[in-house]
């Protein structure tokens, strides 16, 4: 059996980044940036006022000083002329500023009377005025790889970019398998579940900036894998759930060998997630995650959302650990990597929960980490700083 | 003015909880479970195995024992008759364990001659059976409020719930105005600025689990705004950026006041974001946020987040404020609580941005935080502890 760091090793391999797509910009939150973009323009695309009030030259600038008004600039509308000695233009907040004015006393410093004002209090050093290009200037970039955030696409607007070039969606195809499950809603027979996991791990991977496709559930039959794996063509990533174990009835290694998988391995010292398999399939990556709830959902965290940041060109990394004390001891771990679930309380402590069967969905429900042990890692004590992933 | 606390306190009570609707668990991601849900069935529905071995029962374990075999188990197909003594059934994974067994011994640690079992190694005493109901039980709940994450979905799959009620999504008309914007893509006049604000806070919006309409840009009119707020009918929040300062071109409070607008409150002691403004307009909660992009986008952080957590019924709270220690000296603050944007570095330590222009997206585009300053919070000294929000 292989590790955990070395399973991954294996499954970066298969997960080659995908090719760009352009999207419009309304739709370009969450995406990834494929391409670095270059503003088409300055912002401010010229000097602006960034207060209400009159805008003259510095150099006229005094305590009792009076100036004709010669005109008006607002947003979107600016003067024409130029201000000249002894004169001043009324300006709004974002107007350019007119050619022969560096400054804008505030209107609250002014007092007015007809077209003549007069700077009635200390208006100070400040001009008041934004620099052309102050913020950005034709040329500037914002740099590819980048999960574009809600204020990177307030950039991106005022950089004009109407159309983002972004890394494709990887499409995931989500096969469950086995005689003994039914879709939710259905009415399930005495011996069997509803299925979950698919419906878990569209979440979890659409979360993640894929699109999960959930297809039809494949019976425990070669003839209905198949069909299952034809319909999964074209996908980038191919997961199958269950069926990933040793006993007479489990058929995807099987099935999946005959239409030709290159597999890559099979199990991996952790715990939930043993019986993993991977390979590549009709030039898609295939997983084979094991089919009880917890450990599908747990492989997901450590394998999947892993491959999907690679595919999505941000790098072939594992996942972030952070650290945080224990809220109470935890027994020796035995051989394989194992990811407790656990609950990080409002003092910062972790607590482990008490069940760790991979069958609990309700614990999994209430976890909000996953505690990583190494193999063979010592029994632990209160207080002491463990390793944990967010969930 | 009013202080944000009290501003955020008025908007609360513009932002009533929204009514419950049904969508499909595959659409349930995210969304915020409206009512309480209740388990349909016991999971498993039965006695489970949970590994691949022989069922028999557990009085009868003992080295070198032997056993007839009688049937097989697989999951989706329980063996239907009874195991007597002396009598043990294939078993896989998942399958129920059959009337009269309550044990299964791995395959493992079995040695088989054709119907034959003779048990070859110690089975120990863990059961290897997983007890009916013993992930949860018919009539468990998973209880409302509560943002649905993935593990959830799973949870609400595997207890059959098909359809979910979840909260409407609040419906978010976003108004940007100023004869000085064009829409990306558009070619601006000289004196022009690409929109900005509506493309982040739509962005910002949908992350917290809105449906944001960018509507038309509104010019300086009062006909045009008039428009706009008739296009906006219906949202159960309308968003006006810019317009709603003091300059003579300031329409929005104007037209809004003349549209039937009862004002909740104008100004707030904050930076950015002073001139705030809300009220209630035909039915819907309206707030008019400044049109500098840093103080829109920090303001629908600060305000705008919390009022849809309101109105998706998660509890009228106001962002939850984490700390970490300074890594420069900060200068006193003025008597407006301060929202500065900052960085988080990989040390933990937090730095403020140096040029605080409520004008420059490219600064916020590089922030993760936003350090709240107090009203005339005095000088900080490197290493001190700041409060902050992440963005």
């Amino acid at each position: 059996m292989i590790t955990v760091d070395e399973a991954r090793a294996l499954l970066f391999e298969l997960a080659a980044p995908l090719p760009a797509e352009e999207v419009p910009l309304a739709e370009a939150a969450g995406r990834v940036l494929a391409r670095t973009v270059t503003a088409r323009r300055d912002q401010p695309p010229f000097a602006a006022s960034s207060m209400d009030g009159y805008a003259l030259a510095s150099a006229e600038v005094e305590l009792h000083a009076m100036f004709k008004l010669i005109g008006e600039a607002a947003a979107g509308h600016g003067f024409a002329g130029r201000v000249g000695p002894g004169q001043a233009v009324r300006i709004f907040t974002g107007a350019p500023v007119p050619e022969g004015a560096d400054f804008v006393v505030i209107q609250e410093d002014v007092s007015r009377s007809g077209d003549l004002i007069t700077i009635a209090s200390d208006p100070g050093t400040k001009t008041n005025v934004r620099p052309a290009g102050g913020d950005f200037r034709a040329g500037d970039t914002v740099s590819a790889p980048r999960r574009l955030r809600p204020a990177d696409i307030a950039l991106l607007a005022a950089m004009n970019i109407g159309r983002v070039p972004v890394v494709r969606k990887p499409v995931v195809a989500l096969i469950s398998t086995g005689d003994e499950l039914v879709m939710p809603g259905n009415e399930p027979g005495p011996d069997q579940i509803i299925a979950s996991n698919t419906f878990g791990l569209k979440a979890m991977l659409e979360d993640l900036g894929a699109e999960a496709r959930i297809l039809p559930i494949a019976r425990d039959s070669a003839a209905s894998l198949t069909t299952a794996f034809g319909l999964a063509r074209g996908a980038d990533l191919v997961v199958t759930i269950g069926g990933a174990s040793v006993g007479d009835h489990d058929l995807v290694g099987q099935v999946a060998g005959e239409l030709g998988m290159e597999r890559a391995f099979y199990k991996v010292l952790m715990r939930p997630g043993k019986p993993l398999m991977a390979g590549r399939l009709n030039g898609s990556a295939m997983v084979g995650l094991p089919g009880n709830p917890v450990s599908a959902m747990v492989c997901g965290r450590i394998f999947l959302a892993p491959m999907l940041r690679a595919m999505l060109g941000l790098g072939a990394e594992a996942p972030r650990l952070e650290q945080a004390p224990l809220d109470d001891s935890l027994a020796a771990n035995g051989p394989r990597e194992h990811y407790m679930r656990a609950q990080i309380g409002t003092d910062g402590r972790i607590t482990v929960a008490a069940d760790q069967d991979s069958a609990l969905l309700s614990v999994l429900s209430q976890a909000s980490a996953l505690v990583r042990r190494p193999p063979d890692d010592p029994a632990r004590s209160a207080g002491e700083i463990v390793d944990y992933l967010t969930i």
